[in-house]
């Protein structure tokens, strides 16, 4: 009989072998980090109501993202300071990644070239932030393109770097500063936060997507009128996304928000969440609720910092097997099954109080 | 005045003389326990409204189970492992609740044979689960049918056996392996989980009347949709079951389900319930629920460990006279007029958090 | 500036002088005590929407009941055993009811003669339990009338005596048996419960009613079904009261069910409460829920026992002064001004988790 | 990285440094403290829905209040008191105010001369008690308007003086009587609440605004149809406060009630806030919730006994940067962007338990 496995405090053994300002760091969120504390729970709250009687001999969990089929709805969001976690960083979670045949997100702060990420054969699509100079993108857009990207995931939570009330350092101050921009070529250091663009617009979508010739994913989306506008301009696909907290405290749990994007937007775009998700029955529990990709942040860097690829390799590996078996479970054979009758009415109240 | 009985402490009390590996595999529930943990919680979260000026002199708390009168809706649910919680087992449960004239569901993997079980003169069910040979039950069934069985039980809410974090052993490692085939014959060894079908369909209810020419009940149903299904295949009742928080976790409270089911499908088939019922005002509730039959599970192993027969004959004579107080306390002379109208409206939030 | 005065834990001081089963009696709560604990968070859990900008320069809390004009709408529930609080009794309750010009409902089992009662002035009404012999009441009905009661309160709640875990004392271990007969003339002892009628019915107050030539109250009633059964059978009043919590325990708090008692019958009979009143505010927040008495029975046991007939009008003036007090701040200057517009919506959930 | 800044701990340092009598004065409520005690957390509870893709380049929180325009929604509510909590009181707070460009609300308790405040160039507004004889404050009110006060704010909730049980004094033992009387001329001393009119009507906005000329502003509102009365009496403003919770306690959370308010009469007339109000969020929250001006109490007070002028100068700052940060994160340029559809439906209820 199995335990909790790999799962098992994984942040508690990641804590003890991290440098305590990449701990910090890694885990703190907003102001009070009331948002980043709750949003495991609000996954939790939920109880859900299985399917019986069903025939789920064979459970299929595989999932197309833009198109390209995956074995499951899991992927790696985009994170920073992976070398932070462990020195093979953002090349041991992308073997990991490709071996699992999950996609992953690369951060445009990576500390690894795309050259070496792509050379490990994952399915990897680009993070950005875009600049006041939406050109100065460009060049990173069209290196990273060319070393295979196959989609550009725009965050668009970040007009200015959200304040944080940890002592901790912020990212410059704990990341040798190379790493963030070994794929910008000579682009100059943005310094902190002094790059992001504040006034983005669904024209910048529409941009993207014809300046790459790629799908253009949108990140930190929380309401469904957003998300409508964003789908209007042109994007493939939104994702539920609150930064892990990082950017607006009190900002509602993305575990509150998924459901109505979906309705909104799911006949027309793919919906993708990140936030909170701490095991396989929160997978599900995701799925349920409208979304089609189901992204790591912290988990990923937890890992990795325990147990570098291999950890990586195995967070995906039991949240995967905890998936099929909570999908027999509810009595879903497919993907598609895992709707949103499987969730108990009001069972959603958890971090609304 | 009286005490809490012989029900006060009762698992503690049970925890005291168990050995550790069996009390573990009593408790457990699947993964993080919070199904099997909140399922008490979500009765006691109900608040009643009794009625008065009603003639409550003689109340009388019989009721039909498949057409088979017993002298309330108290019953005995199919658990394995009887004869680890004490040396009578099954023969020690049968004899008492034979006494007390409630039913008893038989596990399939009981540790006394068909016949020690029915020379108790015990009412009983034979609780099933069917492998992906159906056929290969049919000596099983017939041999309880032989013996007496009155109704088939198939439990549909274990097409694999949900994982427990908990480091307690499986039940293959705590039983004698004896035990759990007494009435398998010469039939192989199952193994681990190995002989669960992962197809089973409504037709299987179908199919299991027509082979027993018994009742079906079906056992793990917790929607009203699917209680729907499985009547409209031929089940004589539903058993809302969440298998004791030991199959998924985070499925909702039984508590929480059974009036859905109860008014889909109340007035064509018996419902019935089990999962954390510890007193005679969960029975009650329970009632005013919509349910006609209330099973134990867990109580009734922690009884046996207590004080073997006489432990349950006591469990089920104590909460039976609470059933009755209670009862005359709502205004209540029979279990037909235990309604929901008893029920405070917006009560029954507890779980839901 | 005043502190809390004389209720500030009240009960605690009263625990420190009373006897420890006396205490315990006065106490406990059937079962596990939930509904008693509960009820007066019920009331603590609303929240106020003052009306402003009314002329309050006179606030009159005074109030008829039963066409009797009383200063307020502060009366004293029936309790017993009130000679064990303090060697004064029921006579000292009764004195400092007469002084504050109180209502003092007279348990059937007080320790004081009707006639020692009514020397104090008091205006007061007879608490009573009918038995299987309705007849066997007549003699202490006349006695009670011709000693000057204005009202009797039949209650209703009392087919069977709870039962309680608490492992204190019956009523019968801790009275002295003469206090709880003193007012039965030649009857005799009825022994733990055993006088209760279990047949009553809503006959029962019309014949009460024809007997006494007095106005039946009918006390423990929570539903508004069941209130207007009473009301059509002739009640002049009914009180909703759950007995303390001392019958059946996880019933609906008071506080909880009054509003719909009073929207159901309050055109047409008066509408008491009782049940965890511990404050002005309380008193008035039972108001604006469609009270038009409000009952104390713990409290005036714990006033006796810590200074007898002046902690009795201790505690009512300092209830009556909070009244007042909040009923200004309220913007209300007559009792028919404390409507249910001053509670806030949705503020009522406290009990019900 | 900045941490909390001066807003960290901030009672806390100020009860380092505070008198004790003056500390108690500050943090007391009426009665049980509930409502002054569950304020901030209102505003906590709720959760954000962020707008994204909105062009924020340039934030302007400025507004105008009673067609004064200011550089953000902020003001100083009155309180009394302030020398007690730094030597250099109202005229330290009014200097950084005026610096800040923030309204202030001047007690007609404050320990400064109207000049003394209109010196240092202070936006100012006068709060004012009426008593029985309204003619009393005609004086006051002169003097008031000759030193440059823009408005009148009426304080409705105190008909009298709410009962604190807190052991500490009144503020007419904490401060030096000159204080209070610093403005009234040669008015007599009003002693213990007694000089406040309790047959306050709508009629008296209407005469205050005749009689001073000035815009009235309406202080102490919590329901939607008593704004209506006063809007519809002339106030020009209404502000939804309960007075820190120092008049009557379990009275509703001002967050709880403002939406309801401003959804009546924020198309007629200017809706202001008080009540715990601790962090930008809650003051973006108080926006959305229909606000137009947010006031802070007892913040000031604190800071006032930090670093007096500079303290309050630093609160200021920091609550505009942090508001600043929160509307862009928000996705609000400018103030009137700030509405309701930016809070989470169903996030409030954590007051109301």
């Amino acid at each position: 009989m199995p335990g909790r496995g790999f799962l098992a405090d994984l942040e508690e053994r990641a804590a003890a072998v991290l440098d305590e300002p990449v701990l910090r760091y890694f885990r703190q969120g907003a102001r009070d980090s009331v948002s980043t504390d709750e949003a495991p729970a609000a996954w939790a709250a939920r109880r859900l109501l299985p399917r019986v009687l069903r025939d789920v001999s064979v459970v299929d969990p595989s999932v197309t993202l833009l198109g390209h089929r995956v074995p499951g709805p899991l992927g790696i969001a985009p994170t920073t300071l992976q070398r932070a976690a462990h020195p093979d960083g953002e090349v041991a979670t992308a073997r990991a990644a490709a071996a699992a045949g999950a996609p992953m997100v690369l951060s445009s702060n990576a500390g690894a070239t795309f050259a070496e990420v792509a050379e490990t054969g994952v399915h990897w699509w680009l993070q950005i932030y875009l600049g006041p100079d939406r050109t100065a993108a460009v060049p990173l857009l069209r290196r990273a393109r060319e070393a295979g990207a196959r989609a550009v995931v725009l965050t668009v939570d970040t007009p200015v770097v959200g304040t944080k009330y940890d002592p901790g350092p912020a990212v410059w101050e704990v990341a040798d500063p190379g790493w963030l921009r070994v794929n910008h070529g000579g682009d100059p250091e943005p310094g902190p936060g002094g790059d992001k663009a504040t006034d983005l617009g669904p024209h910048d979508i529409d941009w993207l997507r014809k300046e790459t010739g790629l799908p253009v994913v949108v990140k930190g989306v929380l309401r469904a009128d957003e998300a409508r506008r964003c789908v209007d301009a042109g994007a493939a696909a939104v994702w539920v996304s609150n930064h892990g907290g990082r950017q607006l405290d009190r900002v509602a749990a993305t575990a509150d928000c998924l459901a109505a994007v979906a309705d909104e937007v799911g006949d027309h775009a793919e919906v993708y969440v990140d936030g909170g998700i701490r095991s396989g029955l929160d997978v599900a529990t995701a799925l349920a609720c409208g979304a089609r990709g189901v992204f790591l942040g912290r988990p990923v860097l937890y890992a990795l910092a325990v147990a570098g690829e291999a950890g990586v390799a195995e967070l995906l590996r039991d949240l995967s097997e905890e998936l099929v078996e909570t999908m027999r479970l509810l009595g879903c054979s497919r993907i598609e099954s895992v709707r949103a009758d499987l969730l108990a009415p009001g069972s959603h109240r958890s971090t609304v109080r």
